[in-house]
């Protein structure tokens, strides 16, 4: 990503807060919600920073905002290109239509229709992308680079940009105002990771005061596997998942240099807890979170005595789900939606 | 209900005031989020404030928090009884466990399952209801209270008595100061009603304000006949509806004493339009509300030439939805789902 300032050193907490002040009277202060279960589970306190609330129903607005905010002249008249699974889509094609900002985004062709809905309602222009060699991700990051030399446009890369990470650094920033009102600690913070730009903001604001976990979702591990090895590994992306926003298949680089700088630790998570997740998400909560976003709810049921006692705060970063899929979930395994509150 | 007190002139500002200041620390700020897609219907402004977030689900937990808070010493001892059809069974279950008071409650043996669990899963006994003459609700409040006396609790109304209203009233003043945060003003604020405690508390904040409107649905418009004829009156119960939380045949006398002194409006929806605004909620912000929570979204839905230009709040009074029946209502109308966003 030539086009990507890259910062020398770790972008600081004054960048972080000049980027908030930025783009703070665009986005909303997503609540922060005590899970009466999961903190039971753990002894301990869990807090849910519900950015599935945000504009276009996830923490990528964010970002997308920031990184458009900051465009010269010429690159705004120009527009944009980009690819996405869906919310970052949704994110940038808002971004783009309050700024007045040209958008045009490649979409994979089975990306749920809620996000391309979404994208197409904000006013930008989507071109779905139908192959999936070498996979659904790279194909349409591709087929993104193309368009924007034909159209002279700035390409944008959906989360290996330290611009966009330091915007989404903002739910962290945000987060932590919020615990300082409620005089709370927080001892480990949850973020989903795709390729990591909520994980590796989050950790610039919270590295020294808690310990910060990527949770990822089996057969997309991209990032927990990087971290163990120190260095950029590919995940093999051979198991089904419902965790569309999360697929992607390797970290970015500027990402990972940020969360092996920070030391954010891994952790894996499987499909069915994810499920059991978005149950609680319902029941519990009245929050609707999408697959992806439940993850770190789902990394809490699997590992509870890594939490013990302690307070964690989860971010469910997303809540952008087809109703078809939404009430399947809802539907399945009877028996454990009627036992979430015993 | 020999046992309210009765205000001789209406409560007001400083009343309201000093209760949320005495709930404050108990209650979840719930957060006010704008619908693009209602905003365009009206060619206004449409936000949401949604309390469906709030603690047990609804914003009932307010004031069964304030009215317990205001019991003496030997009440809160001998501990409280009440009927409700659910969110009130809850929110008064919560509120007698944070303040350790004794809890018990009768609910109607058709509550949703999600309600009755609630309220056993904050430590109150539940005796469930199943006469359903000469309603469901009489026949819980006859069963109440006898109890009551058997065991020389206090009964307590769920939404006819001054001090409940008082403390749901701290609803519409919060709302007022995100109001005035944002710098937007209110033309029109939509509350649900079944009995009318919410509405009447918002209407002491918002009188000479805004216009503020008792949403009910068909069958159970108490309130709306009540205040078209300067009396009380009783609607007939006869169409079967989703809006369990609603089915109050009649306002509470306290509550009409209110509504009608503000000036308050009456609107009346019908069930098929709340479930298009469940799936609006859903589809558009992520918010998982009940039917009863909906309503006051269903009748910007039928009256948007009410409300052209102007700026409306609606309040999203719950979210407390057994998980069958809200993904039956995601799946239905295939067609309106796809439409929402366009």
């Amino acid at each position: 990503m030539t086009e990507v300032p890259v910062f020398s050193t770790l972008p600081n907490h004054n960048t972080i807060s000049r980027a908030y002040e930025q783009i703070r009277r665009f986005v909303r202060t997503t609540p922060l919600i005590r899970s009466d279960h999961l903190s039971q589970l753990i002894h301990g306190e869990v807090l849910v920073k519900a950015e599935s609330l945000q504009v276009t129903g996830a923490f990528k607005f964010r970002g997308a905002l920031y990184r458009l905010l900051n465009l010269n002249h010429e690159q705004k008249e120009r527009g944009v290109i980009a690819y996405s699974s869906g919310n970052f889509a949704a994110g940038l094609a808002a971004a783009g239509q309050i700024l007045k900002i040209p958008v045009r985004l490649v979409m994979p062709h089975d990306a749920p229709k809620a996000k391309i809905q979404n994208a197409e309602y904000y006013g930008a222009q989507v071109i779905l992308c139908h192959s999936v060699t070498p996979s659904r991700e790279e194909a349409a990051s591709d087929m993104a680079r193309e368009l924007a030399e034909t159209h002279s446009a700035t390409l944008l890369h959906p989360f290996d940009d330290y611009e966009i990470i330091v915007g989404q650094a903002s739910v962290a920033l945000e987060l932590q105002g919020q615990l300082e009102e409620k005089n709370q600690m927080c001892d480990h913070l949850l973020c989903p990771v795709g390729g990591g730009s909520l994980v590796a903001g989050s950790s610039l604001v919270f590295t020294n005061v808690a310990e910060v976990w990527a949770v990822e979702v089996d057969g997309y591990q991209g990032m927990n596997l990087s971290l163990k090895q120190g260095k950029r590994c590919r995940a093999d992306g051979s198991i089904p998942s419902d965790c569309d926003a999360l697929m992607a298949l390797e970290p970015g680089v500027a990402n990972l240099d940020i969360t092996l700088q920070t030391n954010v630790r891994g952790i894996t998570v499987n499909s069915d807890t994810v499920h059991d997740a978005v149950r609680i998400g319902f029941q519990e909560m009245n929050l609707v979170l999408e697959p992806s976003g439940a993850v770190a709810i789902a990394a809490i049921m699997e590992n509870p005595e890594l939490f013990e006692n302690k307070t964690v705060v989860i971010i469910a970063s997303g809540g952008n789900v087809d109703p078809e899929k939404y009430a399947s979930i809802l539907q399945s395994k009877e028996d454990k939606k009627v036992s979430i509150r015993q």
